[in-house]
């Protein structure tokens, strides 16, 4: 757990809750089979999905990914085991499953081997310490391998089958797929999607059964089927950048971009801010002062601004306040969508974040035959530390003048992610421009895109 | 009333309820004030806000605007009066109030001159009966007119004030304004929304009072502080088209849009769908075959798609059902955005529809002067009628083709207006490309953006 994170994430003025330290990792059985991850020697597959992608997270501390023990290309950079940053990466082995004869039949798995193989990233930004983070690098993979599994073989058509076993019940069944534009990546985003809010299920769940507390935001980006899927949950941001071009796969889940849901639900349950909290956003937090005076306000409903008169209610403390990064939601949380928090409440109340929250995901889907990716194209994946001190631009032109000049170095996306994090500790300078430091962890992911298969620059 | 309308819109096998005629026009008092719209002979303002638009309405009836009577620039296109689609536009006179001292004091009018001025143009496009539409035309500007002068102090200054009366309760006031981001647009744009909401409460009220019933959308443009307002609630569109861009400028509000929305209040309160309907979205209707099958599905929180087993409650009618402009909300609706509708209910049951549509348009901002309009740069705003025949790209080609063909006609707004609704009757050839004709009402307004003072081509 990072202090540091602490005091900007939580509300001051009370003591903190002194954390727990998560128990003895335990891999939630139905979720962790070894199947799912294999060793693999990087270069084994083609570049678009192949595994030589490196996390690199702050050197302060250091732990291995326990279920990635085979996998020769992560490096720890000396981060805890216990950090509240996260990650996971490898190969994703989907099995081609048959739904029964008989109705109630179990699923027949008719392919033992691997039928689809896909890779897979993820970041996981932990808050309240580091136990849900931990849980989900252990546990999402597993939901979603589960999830995909359950629907390859409408993946593996060119459109999906209204029915999933193959019998046609009514003879316009492909012309309404087709009508509603149903491809197979909308079944690898619905997959994504499910996987997200299983794994969040699971984490609730052994959060309660170990007595520990947590939350963590979760950035996943997933290669199959000549596609990169991005699937973001959180503050965490992915982005693209080529020679030309930086394009966002992500955007951000907090308060501040999430307000309209979060005040409509305050607006449909009132009970969840049990009078402590108003809905209503304001510039600043109103004061007695302010009783009577017409000021600036936005409703649920409100894109735009208008003035009301405050009322004695609309001094309450706002269900969502504060600006950027300050941005806080019932005082207490800077994200609004994530997994675990099951348990979180606002400090010295029973007032729950959870209902605020989502785990589902916003997917994001790249189509690499369409894209044609050059050598240096990758995708960056970082927590919010980074891009707090970095913007996208300033990114790239590090992106880009860091591969240009190390064509030769076989671990230059390696060591390009360990530039990206000492430019955010002051260790680097002028990329960051304003000399901005960050003292949040930070992870980064680089993935190359480009197959070398495919006539690369030779070497 | 349209036959034809009322085919595509309300489910069929039943017998339709008979239409009531209209009572007579009334115009609501306290929201129809003289000041609002005065007689203004065209060119007297600057073009970017001057009132000579033109709505050109499908020729099959005619109508006169009644509060527009001064107006000499409206073309009645021989509609009849009592047409589903109507429309407005006219000068918007804002005057400056300013608030009274004592806090429960009533406003006082200070300026009883006009204070700022603007233009407003509207189209509705009203369904079960004209009633609703014909109130929106009467009513949405003198609620737009007083929303605005409730907060027009605010939109005259660079950053709104956070305390309309001026008095200043913190010194960090303007620095909390800045940090929001909060311009006089967002004042516009706030007093749009509420504008909407207010004329649908007042829409309520009239139609159980005469005891009428229909709803309609409503589609608006205001010129403003060198600004185009766009608000859009339903499924009609405007687009901005310029030499070489054609940009959108409303998006629309359909049960296909918004399925999202619309699932989830239905999650939230499944009491709505009374047992008679299901919340999941399939690609067709189900039927008993499918029990027990895993079929392609879709529920609130999912942007993509899964397979799920059929069970007996996911035969019942679809909440959303249908495809593309066929779609339907609870069977019997269209669009999901709209005024009036307060008393509609699927055909034969107590079912309501009101619960799941919003009033609240989207707005859209174009400035003006980032966009340095060019001569024959125009805005079309039209009814959905048109755009299910032509395509943004093919509008776009008859407004090049006919603006650059009549520069010297001082007519050439209303009669390209004319042009765009010939097409989608097959009175012209060559542009509708499918030859597709249209049997909707449709209402067409061609905004001209250039100023001639800035030195146009001089006629």
């Amino acid at each position: 757990m990072s202090a540091g994170w602490f005091r900007r994430h939580f509300l001051s003025g009370g003591p903190l809750p002194e954390p727990r330290p998560p128990g003895p990792r335990s891999s939630p059985v139905p979720y962790h089979r070894p199947r799912f991850l294999r060793g693999s020697s990087p270069g084994a597959t083609d570049a678009s999905r192949r595994p030589d992608a490196r996390p690199v997270r702050s050197p302060a501390r250091g732990r291995t990914l326990p279920w990635n023990a085979g996998y020769a290309e992560i490096i720890n950079a000396e981060k805890s085991e216990f950090n509240e940053d996260q990650a996971a990466c490898g190969k994703l082995c989907i099995r081609r499953c048959e739904f029964g004869i008989e109705e109630d039949q179990e699923w027949l798995t008719v392919c033992p081997e691997e039928f689809l193989t896909g890779h897979y990233w993820a970041l996981f930004d932990g808050h309240g310490g580091p136990a849900a983070a931990i849980l989900a690098a252990n546990t999402l993979h597993s939901c979603l391998r589960r999830q995909l599994e359950a629907v390859v073989e409408g993946m593996m058509a060119t459109r999906p089958p209204m029915n999933l076993s193959g019998r046609c019940v009514c003879s316009s069944d492909p012309q309404f797929v087709e009508e509603k534009g149903i491809r197979a990546e909308d079944l690898v985003i619905g997959a994504l999607e499910s996987a997200f809010q299983e794994c969040d299920d699971v984490i609730g769940r052994e959060l309660e059964a170990s007595g520990q507390v947590g939350g963590c935001t979760a950035l996943v980006a997933v290669s199959l089927q000549g596609k990169l899927y991005v699937a973001n949950a959180g503050d965490s941001r992915a982005i693209l950048v080529r020679r030309d071009e930086v394009r966002l796969l992500s955007s951000e889940f907090t308060p501040e971009t999430e307000r309209q849901r979060i005040q409509q639900l305050a607006f449909i349950y009132p009970e969840l801010l049990a009078g402590e909290f108003t809905r209503l956003e304001f510039p600043r937090r109103l004061k007695g002062d302010d009783l009577g005076q017409k000021v600036l306000f936005r409703d649920h409903h409100m894109s735009g601004w208008s003035y009301k008169q405050v009322e004695k209610s609309d001094l309450k403390y706002p269900l969502i306040h504060g600006q950027g990064r300050q941005a806080r939601l019932l005082g207490t949380l800077a994200v609004s969508r994530g997994l675990g928090d099951h348990q979180l409440t606002v400090l010295d109340t029973n007032i729950q974040l959870k209902p605020f929250l989502l785990s589902i995901p916003q997917v994001t889907v790249l189509d690499m035959d369409q894209l044609v990716p050059k050598e240096d194209d990758v995708v960056v994946m970082a927590t919010d530390g980074l891009w707090d001190v970095l913007s996208n631009e300033q990114v790239a032109r590090l992106v880009r003048s860091f591969l240009s000049g190390n064509r030769g170095d076989p671990h230059r996306f390696s060591e390009l992610a360990k530039v990206l994090i000492h430019n955010t500790q002051g260790k680097d300078d002028g990329a960051t421009g304003e000399g901005q430091v960050s003292y949040d962890d930070i992870s980064v992911f680089v993935i190359p895109l480009h197959s070398h298969g495919q006539g690369g620059s030779g070497h």
